[in-house]
């Protein structure tokens, strides 16, 4: 990721003209992240970040809600511990990176930097563990990941990303399976509500599970190219990784049982979710409920404007602070009113606040929308609530657009040809019954790029025939290509 | 710190018998963290870390509050980077965990993993910043941190442990002066403020300075063993990371400059310093500003508690909640309420509220302070504000109870032979001249243990003679033995 295009971004290629060098562009000339000096890692920047510090709040508040607790457990796994779960290691081992030196000492056993921490946690609750009394355990984690990724790209796939990662241990397989499926609801209402990202729920195909579980959950979104983005995931793991590390408990029956776990996360590519579900070619558009700043205002840089403006455009600021808008106010001397619009605009702001002599003389401001560009003068008298319930109106606008985008790229396919034809055209979700084999799973993947995102809930024991091999369908399926 | 006493902890050994056993004890016996099986990492257990979330939350919004923003920086510093700057390099090296493999491949170049963020964040700050209208950077990093350490201990000192760091950058001397002091004051004021621990601020001497500092000056706090416990530090870095790493800008004058840079850091060891600022021999004592339960009711559990007792709790808890208070309701009735006064003793809770069917019958409820373990019978008309209140005189109470200890542990030495008595016998801070030279530090070092904690603003050019050789002293400076 070092040293390839590290000069300054000063404009951003069309949407329409190049997707993938758009979303780049947007990326770095918005200052969400950078390229590092190491390869494969990403700086995310304030602006960036403070997306993230956004998103963590959404979600931690609905975790901790729903009985979870946060904790801290050890970046570091001894290679004698990731090899106890024999799918887990095949999974994750080419991605690790391996500590071998620490100080002056080489080290006796490497020690992988966590891909996932289902090893290092589950060794853990084999120690704190002992009876029914004990469980559930409900425990969260933010922490930083390190996967050795050859192709990378910002916040989309990056060697090192932040996360959560959710660890729970249960009594029984039910409440387990009860577990896996109430964070899959938590994070599609998170996304869909927070982000404005409307997803499909449902279970993954035995291909595309995490190494070591039982079932695979996810959520699955459809980009502005019409590609999907996995944006979290949710995994039964039954007593997998109990049996390997010993997490036993004395059951209600005094009997010795091992412990139901599952295991969820998300992580920061859902900011390149967010960036590649609304943003049009003048930039970012950001929701918001993520928004570091829901408005700026402009103060129109006219005559001596420091003492006929600014003083209104700070009392306005005040008025939207104290009815719990994030604002910023722009009074920066050395950048001209235009170029404060088209700067706020290509970073995303939802609402541009913009007041000059005139509208101070009418009592007014002058409101720009960014996801519909309209502009909206408003009276200065009930500013807070009317902005709030603007805020509102343009959270569910990006919502209802996306999914509207969603419906109208998501066909369902009667026929090989046509699932071929549908690939090849304008990309987005093709439904299609599958027969449940691997085979024909990696055939269609091979042969259009194509992959099984999910099978929704509703999608279960239908489709009638395979789209590939015409035998009896056990589900309808979700394929797209994907991020 | 895998494997040594790794069986449950039933009983804690008293803190007056063993202050270093009865501090592990408290430690894993309330549940704030555990051995891990990496060698000298630990698991902070969610009790331990929502008090962390809590230091968190304070110290986030007091950096936001004085303009500072975060972001995230690269886990991994390359080798050639590290050695950029030679006392940097120096004083680090030996304590770095280095990574020689990613997936397959054995890497070109061994990546560090951070042992503080200087390097990386300086090579993008060469990036980012161009004119004087660039500056100043304010920018804090909350991350994981790893340090190869030979002895280590719960909190205190850990291969990995979490913390903040700060990274500015100025466009004068001057002004990253102001921060590098401004910042010590905001650590004074948090530390002082939200876990009730006194601490003397001031310039630590050059053999103690962070490598590559111009000055670094630190907080210190005075451990209930009367050992010192560096809390905090800010340094003033000068030049010598924007020469090491090029970080220039156009002054202006039109003149290419380089930046003045500082970076200050605290982290998880903090919750070590409030264990051994306020624990007793019953366990933990948690300030209620940290305090991830400030108030635990436990229901008297007699007769047919569940439904004679129980909705009265819980009308209680209510009240608690809505008055701004963390509370736990303890209905668990698979231990008795005996069981639970000592537990949530050991485990520092500030008020233990109990309530049985003779308080409802008086529409009172008993409540247990656990600094003075007074019990004060209270009228359920009015308790959110009583509780709010006693909440703050618990929290003065530990600060005014932990500065008298200091008080009552500083002493000043006029002589050398005072210096030694002192520091053999009880211990604590001893304040003496200072001639300003390594080797009579080195000296008081090897024969007394006490090491130069740090020399406070009024304490420059005072002092009389040295303590050590009788020449004229600098400064009185502040020894202790310390952690």
């Amino acid at each position: 990721m070092a040293d390839k295009n590290d000069g300054f971004v000063t404009e951003i290629t069309p949407r329409s003209e190049d997707f993938s060098r758009w979303y780049t562009d947007v990326v770095r000339r918005a200052e969400l992240a950078d390229y590092s000096p190491v390869k494969g890692c990403m700086v995310i920047r304030p602006y960036g970040y403070a997306i993230w510090e956004l998103i963590q709040q959404g979600l931690d508040r609905r975790l901790k809600a729903t009985g979870h607790v946060n904790a801290y457990f050890p970046l570091f796994v001894p290679e004698s511990l990731l090899r106890k779960e024999a799918d887990h290691v095949e999974g994750f081992a080419p991605q690790v990176a391996w500590v071998t030196q620490g100080g002056e000492e080489v080290l006796e056993e490497r020690l992988a930097i966590r891909p996932t921490s289902e090893v290092i946690i589950g060794t853990m609750y084999a120690k704190w563990i002992q009876s029914w009394r004990d469980l559930p355990v409900l425990i969260n984690q933010w922490a930083n990941i390190v996967r050795w990724e050859k192709v990378t790209r910002l916040f989309l796939r990056t060697t090192e990303f932040l996360w959560q990662e959710g660890h729970t241990a249960h009594e029984t397989a039910e409440e387990a399976q009860a577990e896996t499926l109430k964070i899959l609801a938590l994070y599609k209402e998170f996304v869909e509500t927070e982000l404005a990202m409307p997803v499909i729920d449902g279970r993954k195909s035995e291909s595309e599970k995490f190494a070591g579980a039982s079932m695979t959950y996810s959520i699955e979104a459809l980009m502005g190219d019409g590609r999907a983005l996995q944006a979290g995931t949710s995994h039964n793991l039954g007593q997998n990784f109990a049996k390997a590390f010993g997490i036993q408990f004395q059951g209600r029956d005094k009997s010795v049982q091992h412990a139901w776990t599952t295991s969820w996360g998300m992580t920061t590519r859902l900011i390149g979710g967010v960036i590649m579900t609304h943003g049009d070619d003048g930039g970012l558009v950001l929701p918001p409920r993520v928004a570091p700043y829901q408005v700026v205002i402009v103060p129109i840089q006219r005559g001596d404007w420091q003492t006929t403006v600014l003083p209104s455009a700070v009392r306005v600021r005040d008025a939207l602070v104290a009815a719990g808008v994030r604002v910023y106010l722009d009074d920066r001397d050395t950048y001209t009113s235009g170029w404060k619009f088209s700067e706020w605009e290509l970073r995303g702001v939802p609402l541009r606040l913009e007041i000059g002599p005139k509208d101070i003389e009418k009592s007014q401001v002058v409101l720009a929308r960014r996801d519909t560009r309209e502009k909206l003068p408003t009276p200065v008298d009930g500013l807070g609530a009317r902005v709030t319930a603007l805020l509102d109106e343009i959270q569910q606008n990006l919502y209802a657009r996306a999914r509207e985008f969603r419906e109208s790229r998501t066909t369902r396919a009667e026929s090989w040809d046509e699932f071929v034809r549908l690939m090849e055209g304008r990309p987005g979700f093709v439904i299609a019954g599958w027969c449940g084999s691997d085979a024909c799973e990696a055939e269609i993947k091979s042969e259009t790029q194509a992959t099984l995102r999910n099978i929704p809930f509703g999608y279960e024991g239908k489709g009638g025939a395979c789209v590939k091999c015409g035998r009896p369908a056990v589900a309808e399926a979700w394929f797209a290509k994907a991020y």
